[in-house]
Parts: structure tokens; sequence; C-alpha cells
């Protein structure tokens, strides 16, 4: 008997109609002969509505916007268990305590240690659909977490692990993942099987289907992920290791992320250590630093350029003004009309020349490529912003990723 | 240094800017050097909102309506706990499984069995202000639970009973308890002192100012009650044992409920047992009857007279309408349009010629009175509705209650 894990996003709960929905959904695969058990986020508006409350308090206490988020999962759990009973089946809401999610105390972040298996097969075998609160735990002390946006994937991918579970279901309003935005190239391609690796580097390049540390947990623990849309019957994405991934093809996807800004630092002197001295404030206050890259130096000076997420520019330059001087640089220039465009695909690894063919394509295009980074499963290239969906579109056909 | 259990109802934390003065309100206790421990409801409308879900879920099942409803008090704690922070304050929101308000398995009207004091005290001693959810326990498998409307108030007197406090403070959006209502006598007085019994008495008669169980629970535990508004500084009315009420008044207060409908079984044979048959199917179907008379036998057949609320009427007649035939009675008549007037007072014990009185002020008033009840220390007449509020003012004036 086929034991699977079924995770619904805001969105796919969003609505009583919705609720009634999945319900359907979850009666039916159980009707087929599995076992189920559900996760399920926040109803969509939900954790904007507190949000909004807490701001009006005008206090952002860690610890209790824990308390007052973790509501949201509450009243959604709760709702969908009433609504499986009304289409005529038996289900039991559980909140992370009662599942004993035991995380860490890091309010707003936590991390999952261990679940506690027995409550939910309690239910399992009493032919119960246990529907469990996504998105939060408590710490050792009883305190409750949460894993932060998006962490019903964590949630959902730790529950199917705990219960060995065949395939952990999520369920979004796409239909899977895409060999690219489908918004800039209208013949993308829905991919039917993914690595993880492939996976992660998507993910954190802006496909936000899926929580990245939800794909880092299923990898760890051998967790089948299959991403698929609530509205509809189509399969989705599988999402598998490496050595399950049918075909190697070269390239998987082509993504964009248009929310970079470029900082560059100039005429910086170098001598050792002085990278960490200039990032030592940035990764102290938070801000994500994604794409590197120092120039040779020239008489003892070198210009380094980085990119950071747009929102944290004006953070990222009061904390280096300071800098400039102290160190003896010339000064930081910023430019956010830049998007940053890259390749993935497990396939690379074995074939030579992918870096060289993106350059290619760019360049019969005359798309202008500003900075360059690249790791075993993808190639990125920063552009000119309004460079940003013709590059996709050349790489996308370039690859032979179209459909058809 | 005093220890207070102040509670707040759903109005005095209905919106951000009520909850930042509660906030202020518990500090001011606080800087006063006493330590205070807060329990509060959810937002007024909250409730409201989470029940017209569930409405458009369509499906009532108890356990998940708790899990449901439980989640508005989660809200307002955080919420207090941020804005006692804001303030610069120190707080603590604590849930009903973290303060471990053990409660039977009667989800939606659970009954508290046990409390963990140790919690509220570690956060006492570290200056910390516990922000306790109301109305919300868990049972000894870890569902959650809740109390009942009004739940909040219990959950109060409870903590305050396990804490040992010296007073337990009910903040609501009323001064006190009144000698009567002062939309119908505006120059109602409020009490400053009243026995349990006697609020017990006003309680069930319809002064919605305090959960009646709430009041048993003080009454058995010995808690001081504090009744008194959100919105003033002002004292308002105490609730305390018999024996620490400074003066034996003969009547406290007059109260009027207007929600009520009298039902008569005709020419019902007389024989032991019957009542019980009459009673029986009421009683197992949840309808609560309040006074009861039967007039003398004649012939061999008695009327059984009976009170029951107005929204009650059309489910005791379709209990009542087989049984008629059954036990040989001649019929079923109703009338709801009458009232309940009553005087209480625990003074009325040792003074002879009370109900003689209320009768003579209501003559003279031309009132008929169509039912008659007494209890130790509460007298009871129906009377037309059209002349519910007449008899109150007459009581209210004839028995020295006014102001001033």
């Amino acid at each position: 008997m086929v034991l699977i894990v079924q995770k619904y996003g805001g969105t796919s709960v969003g609505s009583p109609e919705r609720i009634h929905a999945v319900a359907r959904r979850v009666l039916a695969s159980q009707h087929a002969g599995h076992r189920v058990v559900v996760i399920v986020s926040a109803m969509a508006g939900e954790t904007d509505r507190l949000l909004g409350l807490a701001r009006a308090i005008g206090r952002d206490d860690p610890r209790e916007m824990d308390v007052l988020l973790a509501s949201g999962e509450q009243v959604s759990v709760a709702l969908l268990a009433l609504a499986i009973r009304a289409a005529g089946g038996d289900a039991v809401s559980l909140l992370g305590h009662q599942i004993r999610l035991m995380t860490d105390s890091a309010y707003s972040r936590a991390r999952i240690r261990t679940i506690d298996a027995p409550r939910m097969f309690a239910a399992l075998e009493q032919g119960q659909i246990p529907v469990v609160a996504g998105f939060q735990g408590v710490d050792a002390r009883g305190n409750i977490t949460t894993l932060g946006r998006g962490g019903s994937d964590t949630s959902a991918v730790a529950v199917a692990a705990s219960l060995k579970a065949d395939v952990c279901e999520i369920y979004t309003d796409v239909e899977g993942v895409f060999t690219t935005d489908p918004n800039i190239c209208p013949d993308a391609r829905k991919i039917s099987r993914i690595t993880f690796h492939e996976m992660m580097e998507l993910a954190s390049l802006g496909a936000k289907v899926l929580q990245i540390r939800s794909v880092e947990v299923a990898h760890t623990h051998g967790v089948a992920l299959h991403v698929r849309s609530s509205f509809s019957e189509e399969e989705g994405t599988m999402v598998v290791a490496e050595d399950e991934a049918l075909e190697r093809i070269v390239v998987t996807g082509v993504s964009l992320d248009a929310n970079q800004c470029r900082l560059t630092i100039r005429e910086l002197p170098c001598r050792a250590g002085i990278q960490a001295e200039v990032f030592r404030p940035l990764a102290a206050a938070g801000v994500v630093v994604d794409m590197i890259v120092q120039n040779p130096p020239a008489e003892g000076r070198a210009n380094i350029t980085f990119t950071v997420p747009r929102t944290d520019r004006e953070p990222a330059l009061e904390l280096l003004a300071p800098l400039v001087g102290k160190l003896g640089a010339q000064g930081v220039r910023t430019d956010d009309q830049v998007s940053k465009v890259s390749i993935v695909g497990v396939g690379m690894r074995s074939h030579s020349g992918v870096a060289q063919k993106m350059f290619e394509l760019l360049a019969a295009k005359d798309i202008e490529i500003l900075m360059i980074s690249t790791s075993e499963i993808k190639v990125s290239c920063l552009v000119p912003r309004d460079s940003g969906e013709a590059a996709v579109r050349a790489l996308h056909a370039g690859f032979g990723l179209a459909e058809g």
C-alpha cells in the first residue's frame, strides 16, 4: 500500500471552495487505495493579514511573531479536516506540537530535528487522514517556532522522511518545473524529471516552485518529490536522485533573476585578508552576496565587483561607505540595470564547451556580458537588464529546450 | 508583593490601538510594584470570522472547531506580548498546551482539571509578564479543547487559583455589576461588593458580565474577583465570599430576562413519575428548563407550566408533541409574550416579607404575575412581556436601590 504525503500551498487552500477541492483530491487518492498524509500552508492572504496586525502594534519580537504566524496554519488544518469530513471522509488535524515536530530555537527560521511518526501512523491505522500544519514546530522547551517563508515544503519533506513515504507530492499553482519562465518563452517545456542538484540551482536562481531547503532535505533523506498543480490532473515534475535521471541532458533549464544589483569597489589595495574585511559587515548584516568577481590587480590595486539583491542595495552601500576610506579604496559604484541569466544541467559536468556555447549564443544577439560565474552544473552571466528576456529566449532556443 | 491576574475580553483587545491601551494598563500595574499575569480572549469579531469560514465549509466537527477557534486567542496573546514589549516591558505569550492547562475531552465545553503554575512563575521571576491564551486547553492526549463561549473568564479564575493570586481582575466594557440594567433604570447604582452566590444568581438571570462557571470556580477556590472596566480607572465590583460582605443588604439587584417562553401541559394525569417522563426528553436534548410550576391536582389531573429560552420553543414543542397523547394530557399551550423579573440578595434569607413586598410593588403598578419561583436568595416573577421594564423600575425604586 503506497504512502503519499501531499502538500498544498496557500493558493490551493485560499478559499472555502478551494479547500473543498483539496478535500476531494485527497479523498480520491485514498479511494485509489493509498494512505495519505496532508500538509497545508496558511490560506493565501492570511500571513499578510497577521503581519499587518503586527505592524500596527509596531514591534517585531521573533518568538511572538512565530506564535502569531503559526495561527494561520492552525486555521487551515482545521478547515481542511472539516472539509474532508464534509466530503464523507475521516481526518484529524495535527499541529506542530501534536506531532512533536521538534526544532532548534531559531525563531522564524528554525531547523527541524525530529518528528514523532507514531501519532500519524496511529491516525492512518484508523483510516483517518492526518492533516498536518506546515511551517510550524516547537523547540525543546515547548516554544512555538516557524521554519521561514515557504517552510511548509520543508515540513512536508521532513514528514515524508519520518514516515518513509513513497512520494512527497508538492501541489502548487503551476504545472511543474519548466525549462524556463513560460511568460518569457511561450514554448517552454515542462521538465518531467530533474535531479535534486539541478532543482537546487534552479530554486536559488529564482524558480520559486519549491523552498530550496526542502530540496536539500529531500536529497539527504532520499524522498522522491513530485511537483504538480492542484488545479489539474496532469503529472508534474519528479525531482529525483542523479542516478535515477534517465537521460543526461546537458542543459535542463534557463533561469532569469531580474532582482540583482551590481556593486563595484574601485581600486582596492591588494593585501591578504582584504576580501574578508570587505564582506564581513555584509555577512553580519545578512546581506546575501551572489556573484563575486575580482579582476587581476594592476599596480597593487584591483576592482572587486559583486551582486546583491536590489532591495539590499541601500543597506549594502551604508555598510560599505565607512570601509572605503578605511581600506584606502577609491569608491563604490552601483548599477541595478542588470539581470542574471543562468543555464543549469548536470550533463554539463561531462560536456566541455557549454559555457562557450552560451557566450556564442549571447554574442549572436549582441548581448553584452557584464560578469560571469560558473559552478559544476551552472553557468551564470550578468547582462544589461533590458537584454535579460532576449538572453533567456536565445539560450532556450539555442540549447534545444523548446517544446515539440 | 501582590500577584494580580488580569483578564481582558475581546472588546478590550479589539484593535491594535486597544491592545496598546491594555499593554499600558498591564505595565502600570507592574510599575506599581505588582506581579501581573494576563489572560486574553480573541479579538472582538475574530471568533465570528472563524465561524463564518467553518460555515462556508459546511461541517461542524467538535474537535476541529476547537482547533479552529483556539487560533483566535493565539493571535491576541502574540499581539499583546508584542505591544507590552513595544511599550518597554517584557512579556511572553503562553498557549493552553504551554502552561499545560489540562481539561477533559469534552470539546467546545471542556472542564479544567489542572494547570502547570511553574511555567508562569518562571516567567514572573525573570520580570516577564505571562500573557496567557484564555478559552483553550489540551486534553490528556494533547488534543486542543475549548471551554465554551466566555470561557476566558474561567481560564482567568483557574489560573488565579493555581497561582494563589491575590485578586483576579476581570476587565470588560462595563464599569462593574449594577443594581439593574442602567438602560432600564438610569439611576441604577454600581454595586461595590457582591457575594459569589448573588453573582451566580444575577449571572444566570442575564447579567452577562461574567461567565457563571467562572464565579463557581472562584467561589470554590476562594479567588477574589474584581469586575471592572478596561476603559476607566474606576474601581468596579468586588465579588467576595459571604463573610466578607460588609453589609447584609436585603436586595442587591434586580434583573430582567426577556428571553423566556412559557409552556403549559394541560390536564396531565397525576401519577408518580409523570414529571420525570415529561422532562426527560427535554433534558436529553439539552433544553434548559427554568421555572417549573405545578398547580394542585383536581380530579386526578394537573397543569404543569414551565419556561424555556425562546430559541428552544420549537424543539421543546416537537419533543413534547408525541408525549401529550402518550401520557393522556390534553395539549400544550405556549406563550412567549412573557419576561422574568427577579430580585436577588443574600440578606433576604434572614428577612421575612421580601417576596410579599415584591408582590405589593408589582400590584401597585397593576402588573400581572403569571408565575412565581423562589430560592433562598432570589424571588422571580414571570410577568407580561410589555410590563417587564416597568416591573424592574418599580422594584428597583421600591427596594431603595437607586443611586444617591
